[in-house]
């Protein structure tokens, strides 16, 4: 076979179908530098029309993959299984989580991110715990899994560069509303990881990445269905991303709730996706016990000394885990208040984690420094009912003029009902790879 | 205002108008470089899909314009028009219809281009004539036409050099295929010449860009409603390229007809179509006489002179004008006979002019050299009635191999039946903008 990068350009872009062979060198070309960014981008925003089917996005996967270091740990006897979230706002859930898997016999080597306009990130979140570090190299990473059954790191540089190079080149050429473009980002880089096994948490709402729950079920049976044709059992969970998970929004808040959850005293939906996703996760293991094993891990303090096992293998100083109260706090405190009483119906995630990106928790640009200690504490979210004056929120921040500045915006994200809402599951549907 | 690149891009993507001062500074920042190849890639195939309303079209082909220079003949009192043809196999109109026009009081500022796959250019054919320099600057470039009203040259550097970079970006990116990106491409070249009327000469059939004469139809009406928006009155001739345009196709041959046309000896269709476009522009230019004017300077000599005049002025030795056997001539001959008798059905316009470019005389990639004495005579076309064993084409060429390896796919080109074929019109449509 032989063909021009112009050729495969113009299949996608009328509407043919790629052949395998041809995906695979187009994206080792571009990988290697020989296809410039002009023609990735003109075939990305081709993909954006006219999309990728089954096979060829099963291809473009596994090009990506072929395109770094893939890890192997089939020395560690253990089930390995990860879990994904599309991400939202308060989404802590890799963090109580992947101890509490890991507590119950299955190997979790996660690889997490950093936070980047109104979501935050976990590496972000876990640098919180003070020396905790998230940059490890490969040979670490495979030791501390095999000691603890469980990694919390960054994705290392030499996997998936592809990835790398494509996801900042769509960033700069509107293509990254792209249900084939996002799964396979998001599935090349977990089929990295050597799995058996991956549970997906896919957003749905306002703080989501997609806030059409058709468009977040198109997305979650992309994902499924790669997992199957590249043999690693994927489920998907679609979870109700229209206010933040939990009480707290920001990073050592957040480092503090998870603490929280494995003391068995989480917020209610908190501990519930986590468990949740904990149970799908045991379920893939094949490991029995479900979610009263769950439970009696909590219970016994094995799941919190999971976590505080894996973070001082990274290098953390695990007494903030042990008193968070000494987790790093903002100087200035302020309270939003309701303008009135009756039930809140709406407590927007979208807002609240665009209001503590700004007020230095998050970052609008790649290079922006976080602030750790910047957060807040929801006082009441969707159903609770309040009188007027009562506090809605809790905002600890540094800087004055930036509150000043978010002050309204971030009071706007409640609205407040003589009438009490309806309610909405958190855990939406389950999607596996039996309905594909 | 301010935009981002990305910003536009999705504009364009998500169907919306993208606004006119965004166009405006996107092309400008393109030109200068701000904005890097990847990104206007994004944007050339969003347009591909989603294509440019006729307001957004005028905005992008002005801002084309104003990225070089434009010229400027108001001291030159006679009307200015031009024509452009969309490309064929055959096509040396341009080099009888710039003198015939500016014989009757018309100027003519003519650029042209080069020859490139199957279509000839015709700066190539007219370096066929010894000394002939197309490439002038545009002090000369307005002297020429102050002193002939006829100019045929070569486009300047300096003029629409946000087309040069973006036509070279298209062809690497599978974004050439668009009627709005194709329409403006030629608009803005020819409406940078301070053009007064332009005529267009929209080619459809096997040897055109586009075979389909919807398709034709669709770019005609979308170039007319440029030039109306732009105040420069512009009329298309839809016309027929299943065939070769008259009897020669090559460099120095083409030269040899374009001659016979201005001495009134001219195939019937080159002649046809070259008083047909004439007409058109003595119309745009506002000058009377018509058809019987543009007769009576041909019967006269006074077009042939013309040619001879611009020819000489451009440095060209016309004595091979004055006797056209001086041209050059490849060496070695060859006949293309009829297998059987019967009347010629078909005589592809495309398979001849692949032919002809591969034997020497046009170009498959643009660094090639061309071979001016290379040509096809056709001595049957489409109605002729032939017998067993006439020739169909006399072949002259250079390089025995390239004919060995192009004798049977020329052949190929004829189909002669035992009925005759129906006869198809020449100029098929007229477009102007009464019609938009």
């Amino acid at each position: 076979m032989a063909y021009t990068a112009v050729e495969l350009i113009e299949l996608k872009r009328d509407r043919q179908t790629l052949p395998p062979d041809g995906i695979e060198w187009f994206i080792d070309a571009y990988t290697k530098g020989s296809i410039p960014d002009y023609q990735m981008s003109a075939m990305a925003m081709a993909i954006v029309f006219n999309g990728l089917d089954p096979d060829e996005l099963a291809a473009w996967t596994s090009a990506m993959i072929a395109s770094g270091d893939t890890l192997d740990f089939s020395a560690i006897p253990a089930p390995k299984v990860d879990k994904h979230s599309t991400g939202g706002v308060g989404d802590k859930i890799s963090i109580p989580l992947a101890p509490l898997v890991a507590a119950c016999g299955v190997a979790v080597p996660m690889m997490s991110g950093r936070g980047l306009g109104h979501t935050g990130g976990t590496l972000d979140k876990l640098e919180s715990i003070p020396g905790f570090e998230p940059r490890i190299d490969q040979a670490r990473f495979g030791e501390i899994l095999r000691d603890h059954l469980v990694v919390l790191a960054g994705q290392s540089d030499t996997m998936v560069p592809a990835d790398r190079k494509l996801y900042a080149l769509r960033d700069a050429t509107g293509t990254v509303a792209s249900i084939p473009l996002i799964s396979s980002s998001i599935m090349s880089k977990k089929l990295s990881e050597g799995l058996d096994g991956l549970v997906l948490d896919v957003k749905t709402g306002s703080g989501a990445f997609m806030d059409e729950l058709e468009e977040s079920r198109e997305l979650a049976r992309t994902m499924v269905e790669i997992g199957a044709k590249s043999g690693v059992e994927t489920v998907a969970l679609i979870t109700s991303m229209d206010q933040p998970l939990g009480r707290e929004v920001g990073n050592a808040n957040e480092i503090r709730e998870s603490v929280e959850v494995l003391r068995g005293a989480g917020p209610a939906d908190v501990t519930e996706l986590t468990l949740a996703l904990a149970e799908v996760m045991l379920e893939l293991a094949k490991v029995e016990g479900g979610r009263e094993r769950l439970e009696e891990a909590v219970a016994s303090g094995a799941a919190l000394q999971k976590l505080k096992d894996v973070a001082a293998a990274h290098g953390g100083d695990v007494s903030v885990l042990d008193d968070t109260s000494l987790l790093e706090v903002a100087d200035r405190e302020a309270v939003i208040t309701a303008p009135e009483g009756g039930f809140v119906t709406r407590c927007d995630a979208l807002t609240i984690g665009l209001a503590a990106t700004r007020l230095g928790a998050g970052r609008e640009r790649k290079e922006d420094d976080i602030d750790r200690g910047v957060g807040i504490t929801l006082s009441a979210k969707i159903g609770d009912e309040v009188t007027k004056g009562d506090p809605l929120a809790v905002v600890r921040f540094n800087d004055e003029g930036k509150w000043e500045g978010q002050r309204d915006k971030l009071a706007s994200a409640w609205s407040i009902s003589p009438d009490a809402p309806g309610s909405r599951a958190l855990v939406l549907e389950r999607i596996d790879s039996a309905q594909i």
